[in-house]
């Protein structure tokens, strides 16, 4: 288990928030990049166990909330985050003891190390998705325990600042806070979803962040021993590689905020010049990766993680940057027992983004489990 | 000099800036219908002179803002103002002496008043617009001094709320604040630009309560009387009728928070058969009626007021309630002094609309002058 990052741990985090992050959460590469240049300045962060965190202590979420394809060209200010968690301590009076990832996806999951950094206070090893979703509502903290999104604060590379003190419900937090971001060129920095210490434990998918690390670590050894790196990727999740294709077609809009499209990859090789029966697969996304289809069929459904993978390299592939022509792995793991709850269900099975199909869960899972060592 | 608001001058009001409101500002009638309730709870509400306000005294303008095509079919809780001074002044700390207008047009004309009943302080017999127009930053008191328009707070029907603490500039705190409004349903209560009492006396335009109230006397007297009421509007406000007609097109779309289009209005008993050289006038609109063309050519520019009315009862006719068929009269008056210096037309001149034309300034003007008793 990860007790605290250091410059190390960066790749390794990178490479595996990056798959946890089923194509969304924003670039890991470019966040990365920030937390390297914050642990430089102030040293590791602290990863707390979220089991040793007091029942009473206080607890919010950091992140960036916006449109993964404005992220790749909008850099951050650096302390957006920090800016808006003082904001709240301000606006309610309280302080924070520590930081929480909301998802553990792609920078997503680097945001909450850096603004505990920058804080002075840990960030627990617990993240709401055990992967990462485009809206707040779709949080295990928020419908897993009676917490609220709000009061939430928002601020942008800029001087531009917004609280939240109260929003009708979770899904109205989330419409306003898509708004601002939109307003603050689809990108801010967002601290919300305040939370006692047992909420966080009684509802959080745990280890996330030792899960993401160990992933990456299992991904460049393999690199290394030139194996195949999906593979491994895929048994580290007890998931499996679904398919191995060229990408052959991709329609994406950064729309309302978020980045949507679908992905078209074809198989290598089809069995027969005219093309097998399941040489097509297709992935509908909005942020991150959704539902899979191959050759019309749907074959994993939300909350189920979709990751895509490059083929050799087994790095993985944001949704921003999906691109025709490259060589990819498609790999399909269970999701945590927290997401698949009929509660849960409502908030992230296929319906919840629009699509009339019933989860089909995969077997298995390790997401959320205490890991060895 | 108007000193206080009662029951019996609520219809006066309901005209006159109805008429100043130049098509927007909300509909004079609804507001006015909200006020009565208020003040029968309450009691009449005090209008202070502004140059009685002290220095030093705090003051907040308060209105909805949103698009007037919703205000007619979402109608507020009533509380909205309230709440929305009461969170800004638990956020920073402060408390209100007293409220100002943000535009002496429509329904934002009354929504002061209630706010300031509620709240059991006076509101201020001054207004930033001397009319009414679509945005934040077109406000007198904000070019007009170094007065800002964040810290501000907005709340909604149910129990959504937002406090921005700070923006870049006005125009960002304007686009964020449309956002969130566009989150709330397109109508929400807002309290902000938190202004000193001599702020607000050397940037407002002054006594247009009063004024509204005079001119819309007078209408309901040349009603009584039968008499031009067209005219009698246009007199009072230095202006003249420049067109009488009956509406032939509208076109009108709800779009980014904003009732947007235009509208025709044919000349009754054209010249000639074939239509005389002056027969059809058009205006465009953005909540707010922007820029006349007679037969195509500009006559009439924003800062200075545009009004339509109905040709016989000279009531206003505000934009969401434009229809074919209505028979109007259109007046133009000459906007107050404060909107046509060199830095207010940078935000309320034609081109801060997108419009690629100068301003073209009729002569005179009443608006913002001291009334007689």
């Amino acid at each position: 288990m990860l007790r605290e990052v250091t410059l190390e741990d960066i790749r390794p985090i990178a490479i595996g928030a990056g798959i946890l992050g089923t194509g969304g959460g924003g670039n890991p590469y470019l966040g990365g990049l920030h937390l390297a240049s914050v642990i430089r300045e102030k040293g590791p962060q602290t990863l707390m166990d979220p089991f040793t965190l007091a029942d009473e202590a206080l607890v919010c979420v950091a992140g960036t909330i916006g449109a993964p394809t404005v992220s790749i060209e909008k850099l951050p200010e650096g302390t957006e985050m920090l800016r808006a968690l003082r904001l709240l301590e301000q606006h309610t009076g309280r302080q924070f003891d520590a930081v929480a990832i909301a998802e553990i996806g792609g920078s997503n999951s680097m945001q909450p190390l850096i603004a505990g950094l920058q804080a002075g206070i840990p960030t627990v090893d617990s993240d709401s998705m055990g992967r990462a979703f485009p809206e707040i509502q779709m949080s295990s903290y928020l419908f897993g325990s009676d917490a609220k999104v709000a009061p939430y604060a928002m601020v942008d590379a800029a001087d531009n600042a917004a609280v939240v003190p109260s929003a009708v419900s979770d899904l109205w937090g989330e419409r306003i806070a898509r708004n601002i971001a939109v307003s603050m060129g689809a990108r801010a920095g967002l601290v919300a979803c305040m939370m006692s210490g047992a909420q966080l434990k009684a509802s959080g998918v745990h280890y996330t962040m030792s899960l993401a690390h160990h992933l990456g670590a299992r991904a460049i050894e393999a690199q290394e021993q030139k194996s195949d790196v999906p593979q491994v990727a895929a048994d580290v999740l007890d998931g499996e590689v679904i398919f191995r294709g060229k990408i052959s077609d991709v329609n994406r809009r950064t729309a309302k905020g978020f980045a949507r499209g679908h992905v078209r990859i074809d198989r290598f090789s089809p069995v027969s010049a005219r093309g097998s029966k399941d040489d097509r697969l297709e992935i509908e996304f909005q942020n991150e990766l959704l539902i899979v289809r191959i050759n019309g069929e749907v074959v994993v459904t939300t909350p189920d993680l979709i990751c895509i993978v490059t083929e050799e390299e087994g790095e993985p592939v944001t949704t921003e940057l999906l691109r025709y022509g490259t060589r990819v792995a498609v790999i399909a793991a269970p999701a945590p027992a927290q997401l698949k709850s009929e509660v849960a269900l409502e908030v992230v099975g296929p319906r919840a983004f629009g699509y009339d199909v019933e989860f089909c869960p995969l077997p298995g899972g390790v997401i959320g489990r205490r890991p060895a060592g």
